[in-house]
């Protein structure tokens, strides 16, 4: 197959590199010069151009931007395209943006490959990234049968573990396991800050040691990251902060009462669903 | 030196083994016989006995007992000991405890290692437990400074961090980074499972990856643990609840306002402050 991808960063190039050992010829799109360069050497693609109608021989095209350039992407990309070319995303959130890049091209198909490295950009890039991962796919009702399943196909190649959902679900599901707990580990390390007694902070910083790192851990990483979140998954986050307030404020309650066996049966009921997330 | 250590379990054993390796006379209490033997087969006492009686040759006693049995144990040895020998604890909570241990015996010195492994119990324990961990050690006003010197000495000799501080600075700053966190992170699983749309929690289940994993750590721990820094250090952790809440109630609220360069700057701040307690 001739795949088209839109974007050689660290998900783009790692796509170009285990699509083009599964035989396809990879064709890429940078908007700087040097990446096109660096993505031919590190054999990511098998060419690539700034210019989206280099696109036009593609059969499939994977748009691999941030998140805010996907649904101009896929307008920008239409004049390019054949009938029935598969455009496919690689966006972390989806409700609107499959909307939005449906109404251009009805071949959209959205998705979510749920791989990543703490590095960004194509020179991490690894033809292995999304081998057992989930490679979620978001069709709408209208979506074409005959294009879910190409991307369908396509992920399986990967050897990614292919789910099938509603925009919405997939949203929803993501806000609790992965935008919430940013919120909720930054909420940490900007309360343990608020200490007004400052031999208290310091000696809570020379104390913590393996548990406050776990919690604090996603609320300390990529802040570009977490305000992604926000901003393209803002009505599913607030829904699940509103939520976590909900339980906070019970296990607050159930301290604030002495209602230890209460307490133990909630911490015991935590261990025990822990596991099912894992 | 001749040491007593009342309670055989994970610290207890560990203090015995890493003692006698350093050439101390290690006199075990536990109150099970069957715990005595073991002890002794394990290398991790001299000789051991549940009787507090046996203990009127030692030097000093360190008390490894549970948190609620701590006091009642110093008490209980009081008719035992001579003149100046020092009592010490490894109690994780100090405030009350270090008032009541004091009033019972004015040269008690309340400590906390802070070490700690998965598994519990004897067989657990490992002499190098306490090397390069942090021992607090909190001291009240009227501790004797001879005391204090004692157990310095000790904790150095174990070559653990020994840090100085007042019971409730050391409760304050464990309920931020220890006791806090359970909370925060045990009301995070909690929330998840109030997923009412069942399609969307099996998704959540299905999708979480490393983040999730590592947020709900310590809320999918031991719930005595959690359990027992609630009601010992109940008001600590209160306050620190207080101050989260406030602080995710801001992120919230910037959520819904859809102020972005503020979250960017609260997101940017978590990331820079991080590694001051790592």
């Amino acid at each position: 197959m001739r795949i088209g991808i839109v974007g050689l960063g660290l998900i783009g190039g790692s796509l170009g590199l285990a699509l083009r050992a599964l035989g396809h010829q990879v064709y890429g799109i940078a908007r700087h010069p040097d990446t096109c360069v660096a993505a031919v050497t590190l054999g990511a693609v098998d060419s690539a151009a700034s210019d989206l109608a280099s696109l036009a021989p593609v059969d499939m095209v994977m748009v691999c931007t941030p998140i805010a350039a996907i649904a101009p992407t896929v307008q920008a990309l239409v004049p390019h395209l054949s009938p029935e070319t598969v455009v496919t995303d690689v966006g972390s959130v989806k409700g609107d943006l499959v909307q939005a890049a449906t109404a251009h091209w009805p071949w959209f198909v959205g998705a979510h490959p749920m791989a990543g490295k703490a590095e960004a950009g194509l020179a991490a890039a690894a033809a292995n990234l999304f081998m057992d991962r989930a490679y979620v796919i978001t069709p709408l009702p209208e979506t074409p049968p005959a294009a879910i399943a190409r991307v369908q196909d396509l992920a399986q190649s990967l050897r990614a573990k292919v789910l099938t959902c509603s925009p919405s679900d997939h949203d929803c599901a993501v806000a609790w396991i992965s935008h919430l707990p940013v919120m909720v580990s930054s909420s940490l390390i900007q309360a343990c800050l608020q200490e007004s007694d400052k031999t208290v902070l310091k000696l809570a910083q020379t104390l913590s040691s393996s548990g406050f790192a776990s919690t604090s851990r996603v609320g300390g990483g990529n802040p570009e990251l977490g305000l992604m979140m926000a901003r393209y998954n803002r009505e599913a986050l607030l829904r699940s902060l509103q939520g976590y307030q909900t339980q906070l404020a019970a296990i607050t309650h159930l301290v604030e009462t002495e209602q230890w066996s209460a307490l133990a049966a909630t911490l015991t009921a935590s261990q025990q669903a822990r596991p099912q997330f894992l």
